[in-house]
């Protein structure tokens, strides 16, 4: 059995805010603490502001492409001119939407750059971590120093997919575990050897934490718990495709 | 809180078993029994099973298409033929792969049809079901004649995604529920209005089981249990875009 246990209360999260600090306060609060073999999503969203992440929009002065991009898509100049600062890559323009791959090399719309729960006046926009596995361990090792125990951490933020509607949540970053698991080799139920079967277990734990955050609801953060994970070193890397095997760049 | 609850004991499924009555009894087995708000996961493979979506390679005569693109990509000439008359259109062959568009219109590595967990010699594939909503509906209703109880059911595959590394749980079926939900409009946490934001949360749904289900574990049903779903009238195509507004097409 695996349950998903959301943690209530965390505040407006602000520049500098010590985000392993504030869960640990927060779980004790509804009268739970951490247990070894419990993980911690938590969504890129509060991350991001705590790390400083957060652009206004005045500042920003739109090169012509990002204008002429503007234009083509319908999106205010200054918006575009973030998203393409934060892109390697423009992987589709089409009907209005900038699917892009980040410097990270995920490929999502507008490379993560985002105007939802971010202050009162949507004046300002939110930028991914530069570095969501750091940042994951950071919050990792926090949490280890006041509890004694080592959870996993993984840092989640919600993208559409190709060929399916709607979007889900995935793993952006991830410490203390191995965010994809290698089932080749073993053998199913019949003794057979399983040909391919790699699970990306991280970006369904992601997206199974997302079912207790409900976007407007402002919980940023949830504890599965009773999941049988493979701790060890791992990365977001872990779960893209290298450009010499991905079929789809 | 949400629970993810694994059914265990499943008996290896025949063609015209119940699964409905199946999954019942087994909740009893385990002292455990469907409570309203429940939702039923239920993986493709022993759906297929349980409705005959098995074929015996023997009987397969591959057409000239098959057997070339059988060498192309190494593969048996009759599961090629096989994947092709499952196929609506070939999306991407490359190093190996058959990336095609079923009939019902997922995308996915070779349409669905698979080698594994099928039988003791690897002499069978098993299909995607012809209609997985149909098929989830039948199973929804006989847990309902069973224990008075409105279930939505979930129809599961693994599937590759583009871009990222790894197979995850994706819903072919759902019967009961709404499978995208749609927070256009609705405001967040400072008051605005949230613009582009429909989850797929049956898709999250589907990860989620998957990780009390665990490929090679034979445990191929769970309950999620806690999870707040629109019930209402739902099928898989509502996570498939159309055509015309698929970037990715």
């Amino acid at each position: 059995m695996i349950n998903i246990i959301p943690v209530k209360g965390m505040p407006d999260i602000q520049r500098g805010d010590n985000l392993g600090n504030l869960v640990v306060a927060k779980l004790k609060d509804q009268r739970e603490q951490f247990q070894q073999g419990d993980i911690t999503v938590v969504t890129q969203k509060i991350v991001s502001k705590a790390e400083g992440r957060v652009i206004a929009l005045s500042g920003v002065n739109p090169s012509p492409f990002a204008a002429f991009i503007a234009k083509e898509t319908g999106k205010d100049p200054r918006h575009v001119e973030i998203i393409l600062r934060e892109s390697r890559r423009i992987v589709k323009m089409k009907a209005g939407h900038l699917i892009t791959e980040t410097k990270h090399g995920f490929v999502c719309a507008n490379s993560g750059v985002d105007a939802s729960n971010v202050e009162k006046r949507k004046s300002s926009l939110t930028l991914l971590p530069v570095d969501p596995d750091g940042s994951a361990n950071r919050i990792r090792k926090t949490i280890r120093k006041l509890t004694g125990k080592s959870i996993p951490v993984i840092i989640t933020d919600t993208f559409g997919r190709a060929w399916r509607m709607g979007h889900v949540n995935f793993a952006v970053g991830v410490s203390g575990m191995k965010p994809v698991l290698d089932y080749r080799g073993t053998r199913d139920m019949y003794g057979h050897v399983l040909n391919v079967t790699e699970m990306a277990v991280a970006d369904e734990l992601a997206g199974a934490a997302e079912l207790v955050m409900n976007k407007a609801d402002g919980i940023p953060v949830a504890l599965v718990r009773g999941y049988k994970f493979k701790a060890g070193r791992g990365v977001a890397k872990d779960l893209l495709y290298s450009e010499e095997v991905d079929l789809f760049r």
